[in-house]
């Protein structure tokens, strides 16, 4: 057992000290108002790393009242990782001293390196890694990382701006900082939890395989999600992602998918962004659960985290609203589901319970008047079909039948339930009550079919990976 | 004027009885609880519209504290407007009394009839309407009209289950009533106001062509909005489509796209779906702007309402997260925008006030440390460059140097802007109440990317089509 009684890894061990480092420094703290080394600082104070946490700063004797040294290398302790926010142009040095020093981890988050044109800077910041050989080293023009688990964040982000996420089983890595901190800030209000989070920007050292490496064999990290814009050791990373994929879900959102931002790239993280098609390749031959846009990001994540293994794309549709499955059904069919066909024993039973003028193909439209008690039947019923793989139920509660009640119903029946089972409603505030009912009860919602879709889609071929 | 207060029309002038009825007879009106009959009659009480509205139960001599009429004839009033919500069979009987009575409009709510094969109740209510020659007649199988403005609401949705929608300048027509009332009650959480809203249903008398041809010259119908399964007369359909594009923007969510829901239709509303290519070939010739889901209806609504014609489809980025930017270009050039080269006055102008390291194509990216002073800037730079046609200006709030400041400059360029300019911005609390702001001050956000791709594309194509 390691320090923060987690069980430590045999594997990517290096990257250990950036999620559970015990003594920290941070270099360049600051007590200046609006200043990032002031932030970063107060970020650490009030958890219960702060006792651990030393300040750098040369120019103060004091940083919000903890004693400042004026290098890491005078520091009495072991340092497991420092954090880097000072001018470009003193990083160099400040790298140098850690490595003196014997510091395990530097993540450093100033930016005005590459991506500004300044490759000297680069170059001398590579050199005395290479040199020093064990250290491990994030960003630079990075957020750093994230672990509510622990209360660990050495991002810069304004606590009362943004919402840190909860501790969960999603693991989220992000080349781009603002955008990481924006998606995890967002994800606060969408029910997701966080296990580890790292922005790691320019990628001097650590880069997008490494930390794949680790989030793909860490046990608290059930699904694995990430914000790419280039993918730097190809073929390493093509073999590890596809280890991962056998495992876990790995979900990717590729930035610069489009010829035109190339450019655009290479001024944000100085990095190039490579053909679409090629990556395209190599999500699919590697299982990589391909997002295309940042909707679908945390969308495939939570399926996927959530649902259990399809056995294949047949979706059954139920619902209260003939136009509603309808425009479900469109969604569905365009994004290579099949609208499965329920057994004549099925529709046999549902002729049983529902009114005569009722929809028996797929969607199953049971009419506006349909209660808990129908849609408990038919939910079963498309449960129990050998020929559906996942159901899709579809609740309008604008009607005067259905309540709490068929949420509830729901609810019990999804516990047991083998197949993915999501629910689709949508609707003002009457509607976004029994919607947060649904996601207590572990069943999530979704507003638009075509989301939904989307997301049954990414679950029945990631499932197709891994039963291959 | 007419009765309300209102400019009545010249056009479609037979339609006005639903929209601006007087006397109102409803034909099924009953104190039973949870019945339809009850729940439309509850929704005019407590309305201007309660005084003259009569029920008709031959049951009862009473509903809900009111005289109860055993016949539509018994009623001493000449009645513009009934609503028949009776079991299908007796549907016939009480629409031969409106023809007797000299009913102007009926709208039959009742379901039952060509979509649950019952062509002979169909084919004797269209004898009758044939036999009448001047009652026209929305539905079976709708949910009616909805009029914020004077308070009428034919529909039987639940008021604590579903808010209804604000008085404003969208009109929204569609086949099926459930869908039409869920976006209802979904759009009264989104900002927008209605004018109109029929469900037409099985359209056994009125149908879209009908529709859209009052809405299209009716004044308080900036934009015109549709779900439809069918088209009855194509050619007519057609024509009325071209000259209403011409007039206002027409947006169109066909339900029904896809060939395997096609049998799902015909058992909804009883009609044929069509081939889909054909549709959007209509769509194209028409200038009908064609929504794909649901999402995209309001959303194309929302940004033509809101926003002046563009001059082409060159769009700028601009963005203090770089990922955020590159992720926006991506699915903006996926979405057929061009992303604008700007002039290069323009970046002369940008590189005094831009930090070195901040990217000058576009996505211009001012860097993390911009606040309103750059964010004005620049978007006046873009509002001023001819070679720019329209503006997305992206927001993370995260940062210490944006706060409500940037949102008060922006609506404060915004209302002199002559170029559609929108914002995208997305997280939690913080980033939610910036976002009201914007709305508020009339400018349009969007948390993702994707549909703000679409929307401005929507946009940009109406426009090629409104200046061709």
């Amino acid at each position: 057992m390691g320090y923060w009684g987690i069980e430590m890894r045999k594997y990517s061990r290096e990257l250990d000290c950036f999620f559970y480092p015990e003594h920290i420094a941070i270099i360049g703290a600051s007590s200046e108002e609006r200043s990032i080394g002031k932030q970063l600082f107060t970020n650490f104070m009030g958890t219960k790393l702060s006792k651990k946490t030393y300040p750098v700063n040369p120019f103060h004797k004091n940083v919000l009242g903890k004693k400042a040294y004026v290098s890491v290398k005078d520091i009495p302790y072991d340092i497991d990782l420092a954090i880097i926010a000072i001018p470009a142009k003193h990083v160099p040095n400040a790298l140098q001293d850690c490595s003196d020093k014997g510091v395990k981890g530097v993540i450093i988050i100033s930016s005005g390196f590459k991506e500004a044109g300044n490759e000297d800077l680069t170059e001398k910041m590579k050199k005395i890694i290479r040199e020093n050989k064990t250290m491990r080293v994030v960003g630079p023009n990075c957020f750093g990382v994230l672990m509510p688990e622990i209360g660990l964040n050495t991002t810069f982000s304004v606590k009362e701006k943004s919402h840190l996420p909860k501790h969960g089983n999603l693991s989220f890595f992000s080349q781009s900082g603002a955008l990481g901190v924006a998606i995890l800030d967002w994800a606060s209000t969408q029910n997701f939890g966080i296990h580890k989070f790292m922005s790691y920007g320019n990628a001097i050292d650590v880069d997008e395989t490494d930390i794949l490496d680790h989030m793909g064999h860490d046990k608290g990290s059930k699904v694995v999600t990430a914000y790419i814009e280039e993918v730097k050791r190809g073929r390493k990373f093509m073999e590890t992602a596809k280890k991962v994929s056998k495992r876990k879900p790995f979900v990717v959102l590729k930035g610069g998918s489009q010829k035109a931002t190339h450019h655009a790239i290479s001024s944000h993280t100085g990095s190039l962004a490579g053909d679409m098609k090629v990556y395209e390749a190599v999500f699919k031959q590697t299982g990589i659960v391909h997002a295309k846009n940042m909707r679908e990001l945390f969308s495939f994540a939570k399926i996927l985290e959530n649902e259990p293994i399809a056995n294949g794309n047949r979706t059954a549709i139920i619902t209260n609203g003939g136009g509603y499955g309808i425009v479900t059904a469109d969604e569905f069919t365009k994004n290579n589901l099949t609208l499965a066909k329920l057994s004549s024993g099925s529709i046999k039973k549902l002729k049983q319970i529902l009114p005569p003028a009722a929809g028996f193909g797929n969607p199953i439209d049971m009419l506006g008047g349909a209660g808990e008690k129908e849609y408990a039947f038919a939910t079963k019923t498309a449960l129990n079909d050998k020929n559906v793989d996942m159901i899709a139920v579809l609740v309008l509660f604008n009607t005067p039948t259905v309540d709490q009640k068929t949420v509830k119903e729901l609810i019990k029946i999804k516990k047991t339930a083998k197949k993915p089972l999501v629910v689709l409603t949508f609707g003002s505030g009457y509607t976004q009550h029994r919607k947060d009912e649904f996601e207590k009860g572990r069943i999530i919602t979704y507003d638009y079919p075509d989301i939904a879709a989307r997301s049954l889609e990414a679950l029945a071929k990631y499932s197709a990976f891994v039963k291959r």
